[in-house]
């Protein structure tokens, strides 16, 4: 075996296949978002960015920075510790507290990442439960895949967001086994939501666990900003909502939130939780300011989904093929992951807008795509802009190919 | 299924063999570590830390705080995005030059976490890597378990630190095989280091791949702080090292260094890197001046290093089960759950000294411990004033059980 041969071969595929991922270089700098520097050989340049997940821009808001600051200069960096060894601090607990109380749940608990609150409870819950069986969306998250994954135990997957394929699997089973329904609020790929009640109502009346990942949805729907499962009414009929601080919170981390002894269970047995440091108590802090403007400024979110509204409408009216999205996110189908690259080059090279080409595998091949996220400081504006910029850059590729 | 019944049930279980885990809430204040405040019902404590992780107390360090406040208000608190969709910062571009320099190597690559860079290089090597063949040795972590368990390559488990064991295995294989040697430098629960140049060299003489943990290395060996490789020259030898930002730097997150393709290769397909928010540009400038204070004052883990002998003498001279640990840490043998716990809250309660007590699955049963970790602010003093605490609290225990 020659390891060095193995890796450079299987990258230069990668590169032949267009799917070799260049990650650029950039600088946010407070006050100015969505603009950012992009770090270039030529040097320093300001770009617009239109791929984002600080959804509200809380990232550099005055409040969460000034919660964050204090409390490092009070209680330090880190938090010096596994949650069960010296690193749980005032903050977790605190936030915690206040994460039952957002989703009017009996109980909180907080990971690393979104990404690591899937993968660890899906895959302690499904282990630990004995015989379970999970039904799970075929559009569900890398997270949520690698969880089920992980957990070895049996699973179906069922036809994206359809509640009678979903039906067929819970009937084909024994009402006694233990069932797990995982899927997602809002499909950020596509910008589509789920039928989160059809899809409750079904999983109770069959005795299985639902779990909703709500990772798009906290922020920005719902009447306090605690997800589409609020906005729907229906967040109490949901046995464990999960959530990350990395997107429209604006930091870092992820929590599930359900019935105290689920929670204490998972808390007991997740490796993921138990066998790593846990986040800095400045982080917890600066969610929690963050939580708190969440709850208060439904303005924020009324702005994006108005943004997002009006950016749909121009591409629409462009003719430029803007996807079935009942979201705040707006995909524009390109099919091609060579093409979709040079886009994403040209917005960026003759333009200043950034959106990065999504391709394979995080999306099926034929499927690749540019996928605009609006955020509460976009103005229409700048969608006119970006609409503009796209209609030259579709025409003039129209030209070449034709 | 009662799922609600199952939870509690298999919680009242735990608690029967008094392995239910309580955490303590802590806060800690910046100019006052290794001493914290305690939050009980009855109110704020002080107490001692004797188990945490931040070995440099470098989690107060002015320098790291300013680097990270400065930060803050310039770009403000999250990455906002994964790093191939905007959250790839000038910060994360600097740091992964340097941690590469630090290790002497071509690459480097952070994770949200060392438990992540584990599991997920290690899940996505051994995957990808054609029928390849894992070599782990017993007692590694529980997040290179998951992620060797993840990959679902086959694995032979060699007997703990045993160069023969390891050799057996090798020999037993096709020599054009892809093979993954996996061990640590420090093992954190018994304290004891691994004989790193030999399995090194045994597994260039079988053309295997090398992954080192050096977690409870870094920081505190080596001339600059490297590791136990650079402390004995051989890190050159190693392919892959990995580490954490969690334990002696202070803060959070993980990395991995080495060849460039080999680093090229699990960032463009390690799921737990790609799927995931990146670090906040904050943190990463925060383990940039760590680094920085790491490589520069030898004299801290100097320090470190005496105040932990000297507490291994007074335990033995006192008579206590001190295990033979050969690094800093410093483990007490119970061998007892319940007695381990008893013992840690006695300390706790008459003494205000906090030591977490170690217990299954952490170690297996039978093993449970006290495990004391000294730090560049723990005094002689401190030492005395526990050792003191022990003894005394072990007379009574003996006195009770007699
Ligand atoms: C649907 C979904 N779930 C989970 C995650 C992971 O969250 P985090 O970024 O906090 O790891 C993401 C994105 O990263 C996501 O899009
Ligand atoms: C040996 C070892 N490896 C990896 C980890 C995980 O590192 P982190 O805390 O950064 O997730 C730990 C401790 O948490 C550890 O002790």
């Amino acid at each position: 075996m020659d390891y060095q041969a193995f890796f450079i071969h299987s990258l230069s595929h990668l590169k032949q296949e267009g799917r070799y991922r260049i990650f650029i270089d950039l600088e946010r700098s407070c006050g100015k978002f969505p603009h950012a520097v992009h770090h270039t050989e030529a040097g320093p340049e300001e770009i617009l960015l239109w791929c984002g997940n600080d959804y509200l821009g809380l990232g550099q808001h005055p409040k969460i920075l000034e919660a964050m600051t204090t409390m490092l200069a009070k209680t330090g960096a880190g938090a010096g510790g596994t949650r069960n060894i010296s690193g749980t601090t005032h903050s977790h607990v605190m936030l915690e507290k206040e994460l039952a109380d957002f989703h009017q749940k009996e109980s909180a608990l907080i990971f690393t990442s979104g990404y690591v609150a899937n993968e660890t409870t899906l895959a302690t819950l499904a282990h630990f439960l004995p015989n379970c069986l999970i039904l799970s969306d075929e559009k569900n998250h890398a997270s949520i895949i690698h969880g089920i994954r992980n957990s070895r135990a049996e699973k179906k997957i069922f036809k994206h967001n359809d509640v009678s394929a979903l039906e067929a699997h819970l009937k084909s089973v024994d009402r006694s086994r233990p069932k797990l329904v995982v899927f997602e609020s809002v499909y950020s790929m596509d910008g589509d939501i789920s039928p989160i009640k059809e899809m409750a109502e079904l999983a109770k009346a069959y005795n299985a666990l639902t779990f909703l990942d709500e990772v798009h949805g906290i922020g920005l729907y719902g009447e306090r900003g605690a997800g589409v499962a609020e906005h729907l009414g229906v967040a109490d009929q949901i046995d464990i909502i999960q959530g990350t601080f990395g997107k429209a919170v604006g930091l870092i981390g992820g929590y599930i939130t359900g019935k105290a002894a689920l929670v204490d269970f998972v808390r007991s047995h997740a490796p993921g939780f138990i066998f790593t440091t846990s986040l800095p108590p400045a982080i917890c802090e600066g969610v929690r300011a963050s939580l708190n403007i969440i709850q208060n400024h439904p303005e924020m979110r009324h702005h994006l989904h108005s943004v997002s509204s009006y950016l749909k409408q121009k591409l629409r009216a462009q003719g430029l093929p803007v996807m079935e999205s009942t979201s705040h996110i707006v995909p524009l189908l390109v099919g091609d992951a060579k093409l979709c690259k040079h886009l994403s080059d040209e917005l960026l090279k003759n333009y200043k807008i950034y959106v990065q080409p999504i391709n394979y595998p995080t999306v099926a091949k034929g499927q690749e795509r540019l996928r605009f996220t609006p955020s509460a400081l976009h103005t229409k504006a700048m969608v006119d802009d970006l609409v503009k910029a796209l209609a030259e850059i579709w025409q003039a590729f129209k030209a070449i190919a034709a």
